[in-house]
């Protein structure tokens, strides 16, 4: 902008929205703008809720879950499967594996994946304790049956899948990993060959 | 959702945040995650500088502006020649001409535009005070010599046009539009024919 039409707490309010994922400094200002309009309606509500979100939000202790009780929705939902834990790396790709809907099992988030060059060891992850899960009898009284790795086909990814197959060797639980293969509706021409032939290697029979 | 993976306060705030112009419902549980990740560094302060706003927001009793003071930045400028006054639809108006960074003026925002349909008649706009701002002797003892309407170009923003010309002509003073043409770095090739057409008809000599 030219210079100021509005006094520094607008201002304020434009460059800390320009910071939130999906607005840029253009559209934060728009943002700003229809906040201040809609102020009784959207702003003043959407302020309350993060002020309740800061004052309750926690980080599971079980399972490293971001939500407002402790512990999470899903550690305390009576109603999920003990035996399957699913481990994450990050808590979006929780949110990501519910919007499927094609689970009812528990969670492991690890907070990241194990990345030597940026200095991110097992220590710095949210894995010490999962072994200590695994091992532990289930609410109930049965054991873990399954751990599934539902991390990053990446590099970092693939390297944490194998330690944490590694930590968890003793234990003697089954570790599954998500199948690699052709997205549904993806076209064959546009995928990748890596993609292609781990989806040839794992065809299934009709 | 399948189902829930985090209290209601999260998907409260979720919803609220996908009612925010830019981002939808898919962006904005990506930007809550953020939000909450990032609860120290972003979205305390942006809860504090919008709690503030909230205490702070005012229309400007001069002008129409909306700003955390009263009267508002533009109005409160000494340095703005007060012998412009440049009537805009739309706060969003204001800011946008500003960034243009074209005039040191005055400025009178309307709250809309003219809209019979929509049962938007004067009364429902800031015009009132308009025709007593420009009778008014300014700061500087002088008179407000021109009215820059600069309102959209549309079958509204031009009833408005002709309706705020009416109110002052009684005042004698200067009323003017905006120019119609084509818009820098525009291909004529996508440009309307009215533009066009209005292009040609105030096309200027070299």
């Amino acid at each position: 902008m030219a210079r100021a039409v509005a006094g520094p707490e607008i201002e304020r309010l434009v460059q800390l929205l320009a910071r939130v994922p999906g607005l840029g400094p253009r559209s934060a200002r728009r943002a700003a703008l229809q906040l201040i309009k809609k102020r009784d309606s959207l702003m003043a509500p959407l302020a309350g809720a993060m002020q309740e979100v800061l004052g309750k939000i926690e980080t599971c202790p079980v399972c490293g879950n971001l939500d407002v009780r402790s512990p999470c929705l899903v550690c305390a939902d009576p109603t999920r499967d003990p035996t399957l834990i699913v481990v994450v790396a990050d808590v979006s790709d929780l949110w990501a594996l519910e919007r499927a809907g094609a689970m009812n099992a528990r969670y492991h988030v690890l907070g990241g994946t194990l990345s030597p060059l940026d200095g991110i060891g097992p220590d710095e992850l949210n894995m010490a304790s999962l072994a200590g899960r695994v091992r532990q009898p289930t609410a109930g009284g049965g054991t873990v049956a399954e751990v599934l790795l539902a991390l990053p086909a990446t590099v970092d990814g693939q390297t944490t899948a194998h330690y944490v197959t590694e930590l968890l060797r003793e234990t003697g639980v089954k570790v599954t990993r998500l199948a690699h293969g052709v997205p549904v509706g993806g076209e064959l021409d546009y995928l990748d060959e890596g993609t292609l032939a781990a989806a040839i290697r794992a065809r299934t029979a009709l």
